[in-house]
């Protein structure tokens, strides 16, 4: 079955390439595919498990600069060997999303995804940071590219002005009744 | 004096903006320097501290971007806030080094860097990570330049090639003397 | 928009500034808030995120000190730079709230507040401690204000009489009986 | 012996107190009393053990503020008790050191002082954190007294000067001669 | 208030000493006293805050010999000062029990129970191990009494029993049913 | 009761011996025993607590090799000891699990069972890894049973399918569309 | 060989039983005894393995209540079980010393010694606390023999005494001199 | 060159591999190969890096079972993917070794390897337990092979022994003379 060989079947005008250990991941990992929609760049987004689809997690690593993908975003929990092992099969950059775990919280996938020894970088977020993931691609892609970078400006600015929306809220009506809009 | 406003007085065909929080960090960020001097990538390196310079690190945050820098890379330990806040004042990816700290080995420093909120992410590096930092950087800017691309594409082989020499050369000498040429 | 020039339209005539990183951050700081209601001490509460409004945040660091405030209370979550970025700016004492954050329990949030480096301290509370922030406020400004040390004093042998009454009940009704009280 | 009362017999016209619970913890608080020398500001400093000698920790913590001190320094390393047990006994406030420990780095001294319950906050520093203690303490004063308002400014105006120095020095020769100057 | 200076009207025909920091830890605290009220073993029981009514504490450190009481156990959470204070005023074994915190889930109380520096130990049991402090205060009497240390040995084979009894079952009846039993 | 002696009165053509400190822990390690099910791999399943059946411990220890078994799975939660002085009594392998415990989450149960001395390993897996403490059995079994060996490759070979089923559904309906089926 | 029976061929007759992993303990472990020499408390002093001796463990942990001993001091470090199956085996209080470790600095022996389950608890000590554990042993004795009390009271006085002695040279001769002594 | 292919050239009749992330890994896995020496079990010691030759990595976790070694030996420090990935290819038992990082001293190795998702199990030896890994390889060999079961226990009677000479000679001797032997 061709599709076992992964990236074979799969277009190659996309420009980023997010996969996720489990589908257990796909909550936190959908928000980088948000995020990407939102800025209109395209991505492909599925399953590779580095554990349970080795093989696949080769092709994914070894084919995804020459099928036209600029950014790999890669989102793992526990021993997260995901994003490290695609790093060290693939000249893309790869940014990495340590999900949170049941017993540890994600220190452990933390720290299995920043640790990377010399000669190979995972590009890390937070815990659980699948927008910021979904963010650092469009500011990768941006560096080069006047569009994109005009809409993380934008997208900054707008975060801005979220806040100092809620800050003149909270400084007109007081912490009381703020906190009583918050069901609090 | 123009020189506290920073990038005014620089030049601006680099494509790399190495700062550090102390000079104590420059053990560890010179490797990035190292790295990119390797690739042939133009950078400027310097001192920005988050902490005892404010309107320093605002200036450069504020005008990386416009100066023609790609990409940021900043290194700094404790409650090292530098990369962070050039990731909020800019629009260019940051990649952020934990340096090691005296009392918590560089936790603290880590823990500051990469747990970046919802909007402000950083491509966190391992602690000490600062030659990644730099091959990161390089990969960035591969992504969109084929020339760059195929350097990196050479340094990892370059990488296996030496991997695969020492263990040629442990499978013929045995752990024995191969732990004496080692002076252990 | 003056707005985001944040302190300019504000009463100068307030004692103490109580900021925080995002409205979520609300049901704790607020604690600080009424504790300085109690004491009436007057302060502005708002919101200064340092990653999304580092302007306004410069602005805050830079202007609290003229606009009169003589404390300012900052709390954050995460990659907290907020209560260490405000220190830089001012010459006012900077009282950190490390806020419990999703993953690490804001163990993230306390290294990066506390962990300050030399020249530019930041007097750090315990997780979630806003209402430490509003008494450690008071206890400043009573340090050369007899008339609010006396409420300091006051509000601490409150506390010790709360204690005693509990204590007093507890050795009367016996463990099982104050157990039930408390509905266990 | 009067001596034990402990400040009984010292000189009321002191602005500051620093303690620490033992002599090994002088390296780092004797940097709060040099800090404090510079800024001209008087303090007594001596070694109060909350384990050693609680009566003696009591005293001082009860007559702290009747005999004239404004600022309570403590320091402490290990199950670091003293500088929450000083806050318990005084209204004035107190600024904790967390000292380095022997085996778990200070972590236990910085948990042991920092979480202090609702009602007794400490001022807690970073771990070693004698230097930033004095300039908290002197940062606390200056709020209502506009001469020590300026030296910290000054203070803090020196640092970023030099931080640019170093600056300018490491962008004029660059890294690898910055760091044979450093001897590296 | 007499009662203020608390042990003084106590009954001093008890052996066991047990303290809280808050009401809050009676839950824990508890059953100390379940496990004493078992052994038939004699104790009184209340809440003595060493940061709140620090001169209570005071009082039942240097006057718990004189009473007669043998042991005191302490239990409090977060900067856990209250066990070893006790040690610090009283030639009696302190057990100290760890209350697990809303952050740091004990870790902070562990440490600041266990950390203590020569000269003033304290005996630390596990993060919420209320039942186990009572016990160990009778395996101390035991220890010089052979009565109680006949309950303790009665004690530990009738744990013994129990785990067998369970093995039993659940050799018979197979995990599947076993779980049944147990509700999942 | 001869039934005290353990290992006496069991059945020894069995391979696996699997016991837990408690019942509480039944739910991870019945997982193992499922796993051994689905395999055929025939197994005794029982409790032996290290700390209140050390008399059982050490039957079991001892007798497990002349009984047949030739895998030791043990699971135990905090100062998890069980499957280290199992590992100290047999020369049988033994295979432990850290049991999340109450308030560190496992880290206690992780440390006390793989932190052990020269001489003496216990094969560790995964805080709560039951399910791999089974498959870690028969893949040691399998290691000179070929019949085995194959067993443990169809399982893996049957993950690897079910990822790539999911993998081929989220790529044919998208993450709204998946979440949606997830219930999210 | 009946010597390794172990408690067997011992002397009856002596108070505190002192028992370590290996006799790497031994720098730690004779703090303990040295407090007990200066005491004039009898002890025995030995290497017992948890892992290595297990019968040897088992012979002591039975025996040590029959053979006279009144408690029982344990050091070990890493999975450090050697306390926690002593207390298993015997009705008398085991005190728990969790040695330094070299990867995990003892936090590992810490974890594996206090986290005992309900039921069979364990005195803990300080990491590397070797000298507390002695002078708990005394004040456990001392709870019910005035001449060992009074002993333990002399020593806590003369802490004290030593603490004033060094305070009083510190403020003579004030901190410069005083590192100057210290060598620094 | 057929090098690079890894186990191709490999003599097939070895029946442990073991494999290191780098060469700066040897001091500590060079301690499996002196047990398996003296336990005269065969094997290969060579080097593949998981992250620095990928393909190498495939090749060896894919071929190991053809080529006719039983067990594998994986040793990696920092984010230690060998064990994990090795297991992944494989389907004969790994035993992972976390090597001490310099930042992190094993915590992220140990997590790293550890924290294996359910289906693909590591048997994970402590931080730096070289030897360990050596002798679980030889006691799983040992679990259905009663020559080299019969050598497991020999080394464990040995190491009984050790210690029960040096308790001996501690016991004669006396603490003080033994600390001079040791040098201290």
């Amino acid at each position: 079955m061709a599709y076992i060989c992964g990236l074979k079947n799969q277009n190659n005008m996309k420009d980023v390439l997010i996969v996720m250990g489990s589908d257990s991941d796909l909550p936190v990992m959908s928000l980088a595919a948000k995020l990407l929609d939102e800025f209109e760049i395209s991505y492909d987004l599925t399953i590779v498990s580095a554990h349970r689809t080795p093989e696949r997690l080769t092709d994914y690593g070894n084919e995804a600069s020459s099928k036209g993908y600029k950014v790999i975003i890669a989102g793992a929990g526990g021993a997260a060997h995901l994003p490290g092992m695609l790093a060290s099969h693939s000249v893309l950059p790869v940014i990495g999303v340590p999900i949170k775990s049941a017993s540890l919280s994600g220190v452990d996938s933390l720290y299995s995804i920043v640790q990377m020894p010399p000669g190979i970088p995972v590009a890390t977020m937070a815990i659980n940071g699948g927008l910021n993931a979904g963010l650092m691609a469009a500011t990768m892609l941006g560096a080069t590219n006047s569009a994109v970078k005009e809409k993380v400006a934008a997208y900054k600015e707008n975060l801005n002005k979220q806040v100092l929306t809620k800050a003149q809220n909270l400084e007109e009506i007081g912490y009381a009744a703020y906190l009583k809009q918050m069901g609090l």
